[in-house]
């Protein structure tokens, strides 16, 4: 019944996707599925780090919260690794929920869960081909139309744009599924770089140079198209 | 019957509160009620640019939008000056949602018109102390009241901070109107400059400052802070 654990930091703001902005705490998983090439989080599943990973109860886990950061959020961002590779992680959406606490969440879409329902912001962030993965159509099929039933909280897409190829795979998604809320995020492909004066001229010019390519696209009409906000402020730093 | 219109341009990025970063087209309506000491349209009604002005017909609107944003767009945002002083507003509104393009449009809170219900993404920014204007909040409780009578589309609340007399403005707000997403946006009180150089770790630097005042804060705990993109990437350049 334990849940692998990584990070618990904030309150800091969510720098990206559906609820960019939005001042929150962070639990980071441990575990994933997937190994993205381009990964910003690689330490949760290469193994780098695995003797950090603490073991937690839920009710751990709102404790350390609380601990970090007392009074001053209504909100919890549940990130990995992915997340949805934890099946009983419903006990501690449960215990937020029952302090009044809303819970974002953000999986890749190769798994379904039940406790997806419960999820007030649920990001699906299906990987382009620059991941070098593949996506398994029929499973994220079946985790939009099972979401699209749902009466509370909501859900979107998010693909993170590397290169030309990216952009394609984001015009299948968003043909796909047309009625579903599609964020196009600019890659990050540096990040070593601790150079905060080289890093945002660059990522600057990458995330204008993405809005020109989605702003000619007579496909991509409905999309929205968002840089991490976090990089900017704190460049690749951890933990903020 | 005639609209006053001052620009129309895009497709762009929306660069700011709760649609940010959606592909859009903008029209920016003549004239405000209002005269916000660090207003950044002030052409709109300053009479700089009364000349620039132009009286069309909504079906006009719709031709410049089409000759301007081809077959890109699916979105449109109304800005101002204060759109809500056109009671006649409405058939530019429907015309768009003819053709299937969702509608946003951004207003202080000041006045209030039928319409505002068929607006898909209404924010509603009513002005903090730093202005100069003084809010009327019983025309603010039945705008508010009456948007949430209304099943479809959604509203929100956006304050600009500039000073800690908008904070505690902003905390008012929330409190006032607490089931409202509230989104916090850092002033821009350099609207002169075209040194982006300067412009922009200064623009960052001010965002940061805003997120420490917010996390720190126990009132402040559902809401959203956010930048204005747009002035990350295009300075104070108008158009873009």
């Amino acid at each position: 019944m334990t849940i692998p654990v990584m990070e618990i930091f904030g309150p800091t703001i969510q720098g990206e996707g559906m609820v960019i902005g939005r001042k929150t705490m962070f639990v980071r998983t441990a575990g994933c599925d997937y190994s993205c090439s381009w990964c910003d989080s690689k330490f949760t599943w290469d193994g780098s780090e695995k003797d950090a990973i603490r073991k937690m109860e839920p009710a751990e886990i709102v404790d350390a919260l609380k601990q970090e950061g007392g009074e001053h959020f209504g909100h919890v961002t549940i990130s990995g690794g992915n997340p949805a590779l934890l099946a009983r992680l419903d006990g501690l959406i449960d215990l937020l929920h029952a302090d009044g606490i809303k819970v974002a969440l953000e999986t890749q879409g190769s798994r379904w869960q039940e406790w997806f329902t419960k999820i007030d912001d649920l990001t699906l962030s299906p990987k382009p081909p620059s991941s070098g993965m593949k996506t398994n159509f029929s499973v994220l099929d079946f985790i939009i139309e099972s979401l699209q039933l749902k009466q509370e909280g909501s859900f979107s897409l998010k693909v993170v744009i590397f290169d030309e190829d990216d952009l394609v795979y984001a015009q299948e998604i968003h043909q796909r599924y047309p009625q579903v809320e599609l964020f196009l995020q600019v890659g990050n492909d540096d990040l070593e770089t601790t150079d905060e004066k080289e890093f945002l001229p660059y990522s600057l010019r990458r995330y204008e140079q993405l809005i020109d390519r989605v702003m000619e696209n007579d496909i991509l009409k409905d999309v929205r198209v968002l840089p991490q906000l976090h990089t900017y402020l704190w460049g690749n730093k951890r933990g903020v």
